[in-house]
């Protein structure tokens, strides 16, 4: 394990979080919140100081494999969420350091759970930090300290092997050859599209203050909000423009790249794209359907079907209406959609729909099998063949995910809930959700967890976000052994 | 599809399932059930005479292969559950057929789930009929007819392909070369497992038409009793016995061939046992400590805990608690013991404990392979090598498994029952247990659902005993074209 690659980007990585510090720190101050400037200062320095200390250290010999590039995402998430809990505990907005650290992975991760029963006597600063903590989770930390920097301009193994770490979905894919490049482009697309957004709610006279925070939370499909209500208290325009474009970033990047440069066909031949449509629009339909009758027009039942549709599939979150209490068919498609989440490639969390897609193409397959025994069955997406590792790495990778929701139920069940509470607890945090029904439903929150499941569902959520390997790695006591087998 | 050859076993299971009312006719006739004894007279007439009608078409060309397998276990096991039905309708102790229809169901696929809401008011003779279809169905209803008739001499592929296709697990293997002898091997360990609990119970005072039905319900691992409280209200030595023979009749039946055969090395080579062994080890020792201030001796917890643990994990499905009041964790624990079920082989179902097994193993092989990409990895089971082809079939079947749980749960939650009702109905039908939790508690019942979700979990308990292929092959159309591909 190559320790000093990995403190040196750790370093930086802390460093560039000082710096995402600073507009928070600025409106604090411009709005005289005094306790939590001073909070966000502190924080700034020590993040700062240690920041460049860890940066400085030299590596003796290169080498960076797969091995290091997962401990280093791993690592560097919760590093990063440690620090950015702090704001929260040093000013004791939230008192309690693993709360604090709670909400801020979950801000990190793009889940959206809370521990605040009320979000509206934060200052202003924090609500910014904490809403901002999602749009940079969304694309990826170590992807964006990838434009600033190239690392090593020798090596470009480490830019490839983060990249595959913290990237959503069954194969990283570079868009151009240089890395750097392939990052910029993601995230100026993902800059392009958060704009549009804060300019199509300031037009619809959100207060800016709010169409920041909540663009942020749409754009990395996160879900905090700025008032008690979520988004319920907006108007219907401001809500189906949410609701367009946390679809949007539910969608893989690539397809947008592509049409920016004109592949149109490409971008049409993109199998998971069609589920993710089919699926939301067949979602939205059943939920209108059975909630009907608790609306007084059609308009206002279809926005809140697909509101909620389209903030659980994207899984960021946000709510207009207590979809706890619908119909219990209604509820159950959400948990289903909870599982499914959005396309890999795009901001969103869950399994991903491509997943979702090549197991049931596996299922049919081993279907055809059972007929057929000695048939050869080959799977393909979008056109192309799909190598038999593949599949099978998608196979074992809904198999883990599967043991480790089980496991993470069993262990939050501790706290005497109810199997609803527990099970959509934990599915709503491993799949960066943020509400799930019952005792955390979306007008509740996770205050009531024992501190033992709130590190639980930490967990959880960061497994979520970084899809296992590099959190699940770092419990292993063999990866941190010196030598290569 | 070879349709004759097919007509004709379904024929011959009518047949048998005629014979197997007879002790069923005699209770009722010997109680002075009139009404019972009619219609068990009525339907062992209609049985036999269509039975004798089909098994008399001869097939024109031979060949029999996995598909035809399937499709006539699939058929057979529909056939005899509607003819099984009958007797309940034509009594009118059970007036609606669809319930009767679910009773039958439940019973031959030994998942114990019942519509009744008085047991205690049923016909001894249909009590009778409805305990032995656990025991019928816990071998295998097609098994049998290989004892007793093999099928045609030419072709073994016949049994084969039935017996492949009946038998849970990731293989079917054969004891001995000749496909009959191993039916009967089985069976004879069975008769003799069965007699001893009989005995064993009888000695403990229980009252011989209990205690023939308690044996039928626990050989089969099916869970019917005949009394409103399950199993509560007989004696602790009897509620250790039925614990005991439970654990016993969800051991691989393999393993007590090698015994008998003083193999003893190979018994316990048996890693699947193990995994059983340990996993019942340890949900019994933290049920236990969670439920240690609710009785008043060690004894009574520790005996309510591995009564519980055994039914569930062997889903058996009798119960001497209401363990749906228990914490959160012990009923946590007892929903995965559902999911995982007993061994391959043995009576009981559930996905079994060496699919879970290789599914752990396959999972680790995925992390240590995301270390090191470049890897080979090779999954032992039992000492020996796994080769690729089955773990593929394992993930998939488990995959498969999950959507049809997913589906099945969205389709109960049409009836606007609670997420954990219709959750635990799905998993407890499917894994053919018996109780749920909730709404399908312990210490409730079926009858609530509607006739919709009735017929969901009547699929779901035929899908999960005859491991999902039997059933799921009946809805393709391209099953029943005649051409082979």
């Amino acid at each position: 394990m190559n320790y000093r690659i990995i403190t040196r980007i750790i370093g930086r990585i802390l460093c560039v979080e000082a710096v995402f510090m600073l507009p928070a720190l600025l409106i604090s101050l411009f709005g005289g919140e005094r306790g939590a400037a001073l909070a966000l200062l502190v924080t700034i320095a020590v993040s700062a100081v240690i920041g460049v200390l860890l940066a400085l250290v030299k590596p003796t010999r290169p080498g960076f494999f797969a091995r290091e590039g997962f401990v280093t995402v791993g690592l560097a998430w919760i590093v990063v969420s440690l620090f950015g809990a702090l704001p929260f505990f040093i000013s004791r907005e939230i008192p309690s350091f693993m709360d604090a650290v709670f909400e801020t992975v979950s801000g990190f991760t793009t889940t959206g759970a809370s521990i605040l029963r009320d979000v509206e006597v934060m200052s202003d600063g924090l609500l910014y930090w904490r809403s901002f903590t999602h749009w940079l989770g969304g694309m990826g930390v170590l992807v964006f300290l990838l434009i600033l920097n190239p690392l090593s301009d020798k090596n470009t193994g480490e830019g490839m092997h983060l990249l595959r770490a913290e990237s959503p979905g069954i194969k990283a894919s570079k868009l151009v050859p240089r890395m750097k490049d392939s990052a910029t482009i993601l995230y100026l697309i993902y800059i392009g599209l958060t704009v549009l957004e804060f300019l199509l709610l300031v037009i619809g006279r959100m207060p800016v203050f709010d169409a920041v925070c909540l663009t942020f939370g749409t754009a990395g499909t996160g879900g905090f909000g700025v008032l008690n209500d979520s988004v319920a208290s907006y108007s219907p325009y401001c809500q189906w423009v949410i609701t367009a474009f946390m679809l949007l970033f539910g969608v893989n990047f690539n397809i947008y790249f592509l049409l920016l440069i004109k592949k149109y066909r490409f971008a049409l031949k993109n199998e998971e794209l069609f589920v993710y449509v089919g699926v939301v629009a067949a979602a939205i339909l059943i939920i209108s359907i059975s909630i009907l009758n608790r609306f007084s027009t059609v308009e206002e039942t279809v926005r809140a079907a697909a509101f909620q549709v389209a903030s659980i599939i994207s899984t960021t979150g946000y709510s207009t209406a207590d979809f706890d209490r619908w119909p219990q068919v209604a509820r159950t498609i959400l948990v289903a959609l909870m599982f499914c989440g959005a396309c890999a490639g795009s901001t969103g969390g869950g399994a991903k729909v491509i997943r979702v897609l090549v197991s049931f193409k596996a299922a049919r397959r081993s279907i055809y099998k059972t007929m057929h025994p000695n048939s050869v069955q080959i799977i393909h997406v979008d056109g192309e063949r799909l190598d038999d590792e593949t599949v099978g790495a998608v196979g074992a990778y809904m198999l883990v995910y599967f043991i480790i929701t089980a496991g993470a139920v069993l262990l939050v069940s501790f706290d005497g809930k109810s199997f609803e509470t527990s099970f959509t607890a934990v599915v709503a945090c491993l799949n960066n959700i943020g509400p799930g029904l019952g005792g955390v439903g979306p007008m509740e929150n996770y205050a009531a967890f024992s501190w033992f499941s709130k590190i639980v569902l930490t967990l959880s959520m960061l497994i979520g976000r970084l899809e296992i390997y590099p959190i699940l790695l770092l419990f292993i006591p063999s990866v941190w052994r010196k030598i290569h087998r």
